[in-house]
């Protein structure tokens, strides 16, 4: 059976294991901090590659920021790694075929595969976490766009500037559906800028009116998004993945958005492929081709 | 060559044709007012039909409303036109094949066989007319989604119940970038309701301050939806067509989009197909298959 030593490269952390051609984790977890300089990335993805590269097939990497369409370099800025981490050579790291793709893309892809959107011919998966990833699939393939950047969750949920992006524009959906949002929900509606989105999340548990109406607030601005890609995309079904989808109330998104949509009904899911998930897609894309 | 009779059915008119494979014109052009009853409406497409199905290899009909995946059917509901219209049993008007598909959808299909949109990979075109219209190709294929109503601009612009939408819905895109929406931006900063959409075009060549700020307005809008479906799609373009789109400063909306989006930059482009793009996408179509 092939096999490829997978790589996961965010902002804080760095994952690393061996997975197989159906999915499955067949090595350690190798768990890295991310460090703050490119020389030490690219140290950690030698020596990793050099230690298991002759016992797999090809190098695949679920990586932070947009990846062009040939899978083979990471193009344009990635916010929270070092500056110029898309000038690493990541083709020159192995001899074996190195393979990256956006970390939401893979993960998305891995939700088709093994996951909640297996058997789907549209589905849109949305990572909810410090920020929103997303990751689309039609028809058996990614979609990536003109210059793989595609699937970018940053439409605009007001058109007059109201809240700044941590992309640098105004009102993204990413910045009213993330955990960062959250934050940002309760500080508005507390003034207090010390609050974090587990005093929301647990006073909400509790039953704290306000937090009640910020976390509900957050997920309404999570239903509005929905429906817009609903009406766009008409997919089978929308997947929730990430640290914040476990917030989510599934069932009432799942109701509200099919209440108030121009398309046929669609399915709210959580995904289901785990943790490891972008490793899982990165490993499952480049082990087919 | 093969040839289609071709229709356009919308609300207020019906057109048909005849259209040869490579999308030129080659019959006269049929027009009448589109019936109030469903019958009437049978009765004009079995009148052409019988006129002209033994000179061509299909009938091709570009539709108001979705149309499903087999491109056999209309589905769902279709605004303007008589109830029930989506009952009609397209498939017995002849004894050729009867391919349908979505007005904007077929019209999109023309600027990418032969218009402003040829030899792209992924394209938007936005028709922009009394309602707005989506038509999106991904690699060779119609955005069509699970049931065939794919593309629908009805993503929101704001989350918390401004400006109802034709669709019944809220703050859709469609209801602040069309030729409708113009004539709410004007009655709104004008507490006028007997403006029209003439007054403010007009007045805005003739500078007039207030009229030239609405129409700015309204652009503005179009602009914020475009750099949404910038980053959703990553396009390599998008087209612009309709009755409204000659009153948009294209170069302009190019420069504002691509100053604020996070995927590479897109071209905006005006459609060139003309104004039986609708037949012809539908025609184009249902030849090549």
């Amino acid at each position: 059976m092939k096999k490829a030593l997978a790589f996961d490269i965010g902002g804080t952390k760095i994952y690393s294991t061996i997975i197989d051609e159906t999915g499955n984790v067949i090595g350690e977890i190798d768990k890295f901090s991310t460090p703050k300089t490119l020389d030490k990335i690219k140290q950690i993805l030698k020596e990793q590659i050099s230690k298991y590269e002759n016992k797999v097939d090809a190098i695949a990497i679920a990586t932070a920021g947009a990846v062009n369409n040939d899978n083979t370099s990471v193009i344009g800025s990635t916010g929270n790694l070092p500056k110029g981490y898309s000038s690493i050579d990541f083709q020159g790291l192995s001899t074996k075929r190195v393979f990256l793709e956006n970390d939401a893309n893979a993960a998305a892809w891995a939700e088709y595969k093994i996951g909640a959107s297996r058997g789907t011919n549209v589905s849109v998966m949305l990572t909810l976490g410090t920020g929103v990833g997303g990751g689309i699939i039609i028809n058996d393939r990614m979609l990536k766009g003109k210059s793989g950047a595609a699937g970018e969750m940053h439409f605009k949920m007001y058109p007059d500037k109201r809240r700044k992006c941590t992309c640098g524009s105004w009102d993204c959906f990413e910045i009213y559906a993330s955990g960062t949002a959250l934050k940002l929900d309760a500080e508005e509606a507390l003034h207090d800028k010390n609050v974090t989105t587990y005093d929301v999340i647990d006073g909400a548990k509790k039953g704290n009116k306000k937090m009640v109406d910020i976390l509900e607030r957050w997920q309404n601005d999570i239903i509005v998004g929905i429906k817009g890609l609903t009406n766009l995309f008409d997919p089978d079904c929308i997947v929730l993945s990430g640290s914040m989808a476990q917030f989510v109330d599934i069932k009432h998104v799942e109701q509200e958005v099919n209440s108030d949509i121009v398309t046929t009904p669609t399915s709210i899911r959580l995904a289901t492929a785990g943790n490891y998930s972008g490793m899982i897609g990165a490993a499952l894309m480049a082990l087919k081709g």
